[in-house]
């Protein structure tokens, strides 16, 4: 399977490219990767990303830039972090890609559990996330020729601790309970849903 | 109790203007309206909108526009018209508002089950939708001064036929239902909650 990997520099998008090139072609795809290059916020640099890789099996989205901060100091233009980044660019990834994608092809998206369990510092992140769900579940009745699309959806990740002050009392999800979700959506046939790996 | 209606000429917010008007000051927001004109889109029209209006106890938003259509035609672009409106549009009236609003005032904004449960040709109002009930959860955890916010989620609208054949089987919402599901937010003491109001 042909499998690209956004955001493949990243903490999971990293584990995840190790994981799966074992068994997979894996295109690992970031701003600055060796494999192919692509800024999510940037729609002709997704367009470009695809064109470059060709037919595909399966794309992974582990990129997702937000806006974490005082809510004091959100603003309109602080909160485009997250609709550029986290939002827009994974709904991007969806939109050009399913030009791309093989026929019974998947999209798994990252979004997270702020989307309906918010912390402080994290608005920016439960609309981004809120909304990638939405649209996941969207898409799956839309999409043809079998092309299925799911998020994972996890809590604090264990190979972030930086984070674990913004989530008290939130268990860590594994870096393997996290391969698990995306393998659950990538090699399963559900779609539309919202994998909780943990 | 001064109570901002921003979509006030719509079907809801007429609706509810009439009802709320009879006992309490509602100041009706519009593009063209004669009480205060307002363009939800554009956060320099909102700061200007609370300018005039001054000092209130409550926000509810009707105001929410999305792109309708065919999947094949939903390109980044015509994504951003719900981002704009129903998404950052109400994100603004909140993120604005909080300066304006008294101490133990609400704001109430409008979504709608596709969030949840999507129909063909509206993904763009499930992302935005769910955007919003995203940042509505994570908003009440961040107000300050008792002041609350929920959001209001119907489903077709029983004034709103032209809309029956996208959504085949669904049971209309009353514009009575709808009214309840207002004055639960602004009458009540939630907050953070999506309120289903059928």
């Amino acid at each position: 399977m042909k499998i690209i990997i956004v955001g493949a520099s990243g903490t999971m998008g990293s584990f995840l490219s190790n994981a799966f090139e074992k068994e997979h072609e894996v295109i690992r795809a970031d701003r600055n990767s060796p494999d192919v290059q692509v800024d999510i916020t940037s729609p002709d640099a997704i367009e470009n990303m695809f064109k470059k890789v060709g037919a595909f099996d399966a794309l992974i989205c582990t990129a997702g830039p937000t806006y974490v901060g005082c809510w004091k100091n959100l603003t309109d233009s602080a909160f485009r972090k997250g609709v550029e980044g986290k939002m827009m660019g994974q709904i991007n990834l969806v939109l050009i890609g399913q030009h791309y994608i093989n026929p019974k092809g998947s999209f798994t998206l990252i979004t997270g559990a702020l989307s309906h369990d918010p912390q402080k510092n994290f608005a920016n992140a439960s609309a981004a996330n809120a909304a990638v769900e939405g649209f996941v579940r969207a898409a799956s009745i839309e999409l043809e020729k079998g092309i299925r699309i799911n998020a994972v959806s996890p809590t604090v990740i264990e190979n972030s601790p930086h984070y674990f002050p913004f989530f008290p009392g939130e268990i860590p999800v594994t870096m393997k309970q996290l391969e698990y979700g995306f393998r659950k959506s990538v090699f399963g046939s559900n779609t539309g849903q919202i994998i909780k790996p943990f």
